[in-house]
């Protein structure tokens, strides 16, 4: 098997093992959205990597899977609660919970899920099952905090890009590292191989958030499969509007002011800003700081031990440095 | 000390541990709603009961006090949410987190509490982390399905009193029946003492959810600190409620399911109400039953060995039984 292969199977292990896990039907407003939720698709990223450092590491990655299944219901509640407070309709093509349904129920129904992916992770058998916990609890709390910070920037108007790292970094980074060691825990890995994972999950976080920005404005509209510019038209304060917003002068700064004000840019104003964008190198400082990211991601996997597991987590952080969407 | 002092002095070693126990400020958005909520005050009563469980079968107090404050950090994060799902405007005499800051704010806070419940309770040491953890889980699955069923059963017209009955299993006494199990599996008890502590939750749990109803109806006003009726003036369908229109005939039964129709009463209507409640006989079935669950939690005390500890478990569960508001 080549290394897409082996991730394949990963993801359809997760798949099945989320496709049964809720076997309640009663009380129905609770379970049905929840299964809703869980049966949306979506890459698994985060759930294969703890299979994968599980692995990586010596482990057994059916033990694993728990885990990485509770990572998932976990970044799910993330995702149907931050629903609710960004208004969004829409979510991989389906209606949001609180759209279908209501806010009580989405406000319900995530909070099951978080329940729910408590339960998951508490069936891994490991040795190390409190350290484990506390590292996905950790993960919970963080995941929280960079919602709020998130939250915060909308209605401040003066963010540095610095904030906005570590806003992200808490947001995102932080679950797929907190799936990364999950993962190399339940292998009982070593302390270096464990500190590795780590960060290898800190830095694809990161690469991959920076990069879901650039792609707003970059990607090509029709394999990107949403409007480009969306993060614009929204008024968001993205990586690249505030490596702009440092970087540019005159004119161009007091454009990009006047987003703030107004709280977002017309549909038809999107090029002008791409322009900004590109001029200020606000785009190229977002390239490098990916492939920054990548590189180092790719170091932290270096120092592991050679295994197919490796090789596929190498694939896997190519694949998404390379994404179209 | 007698078992009143011996219940106070836990109590104050909850609300310290809970005062200390936030030390983040920022996301400011995030820890203050958060810091709010917990210093509220109120009965602290399911801590307490963590602490005495774990005390009566001869464990180490302050090693529970993780797991009791745990407790009642989640008790804290299931009020938070169901005020946003109730439109509640106070909870003991202050705005509600919703209200004093927004729906969005409340959401995350609630969130965060949630995952700071199992940060206090995975700081235990025990041999049972993992069993404690996963009655803690159930716990919350639990809650969310009995508010999932309190709000399905406002919109239902048809409601039994034995699904009421479970739904307060749920939403009420399974948390305090989590309380007393996770304190005996801190002490590592032996099964019996487990189960009757786990049984003692559930009886004094469901006695407390079923004299809030009563008390609602039979409280003396200026003792009870709200209005006489509002569960009847808000249409809820409370065990009173249920069990009078389970028994009653005529125009007395016309009256209670016009109560369905009209989504509650006038206040001026309680009085006649209340006699409806008297006439069925639905009051003196409420109070048969909370004389039962109380009897029977007792029952399940007295399988445990003699001790300071489950005198004053005892104590509390007649305070809880007397109390009139």
């Amino acid at each position: 098997m080549d290394p897409e292969q082996r991730y394949e199977r990963r993801k359809v292990e997760v798949e099945q093992y989320l496709h049964n896990f809720i076997n309640e039907h009663k009380p129905r407003t609770l379970y049905k959205p929840a299964k809703y939720v869980l049966a949306a698709g979506g890459k698994r990223i985060r759930p294969v990597i703890t299979l994968l450092a599980c692995e990586a590491v010596g482990g057994d990655v059916n033990n694993a899977l728990h885990a990485g299944a509770g990572i998932e219901i976990l970044h799910n509640f993330t995702l149907v609660h931050d629903d609710i407070m960004d208004h969004a309709e829409t979510r991989r093509g389906r209606l949001t919970v609180h759209k279908k349904w209501d806010v009580n129920i989405a406000i319900l129904a995530g909070d099951a899920l978080l329940a729910l992916a408590y339960r998951a992770l508490l069936r891994t058998q490991a040795l190390r099952i409190q350290e484990i916990s506390k590292v996905f609890t950790e993960g919970v709390v963080m995941v929280c905090e960079g919602q709020a910070l998130d939250k915060e920037f909308e209605i401040r108007h003066r963010v540095h890009v610095n904030d906005y790292l570590l806003m992200i970094e808490k947001k995102t980074g932080k679950l797929v590292s907190v799936a990364a060691q999950v993962g190399a825990l339940i292998g009982n890995a070593q302390p270096v191989y464990l500190e590795a994972l780590k960060r290898y999950g800190e830095y694809v976080g990161r690469a991959f958030q920076i990069q879901d920005d650039l792609l707003d404005i970059v990607a090509d509209e029709k394999e990107f499969g949403k409007m480009i510019g969306s993060d614009l038209v929204e008024g968001k304060k993205t990586f690249l509007f505030l490596e702009a917003l440092r970087r540019a002068k005159g004119e161009q700064k007091k454009m990009l002011q006047r987003v703030f004000i107004n709280g977002g840019v017309p549909r038809k104003q999107v090029t002008a800003f791409r322009r900004i964008y590109e001029e200020t190198g606000a785009i190229d400082s977002a390239k490098k700081r990916i492939e920054e990211d990548i590189t180092e991601a790719k170091n932290q996997l270096s120092t592991l031990p050679v295994s197919k597991a490796r090789e596929t987590l190498r694939w896997l952080t190519d694949k998404l440095h390379n994404r179209t969407y």
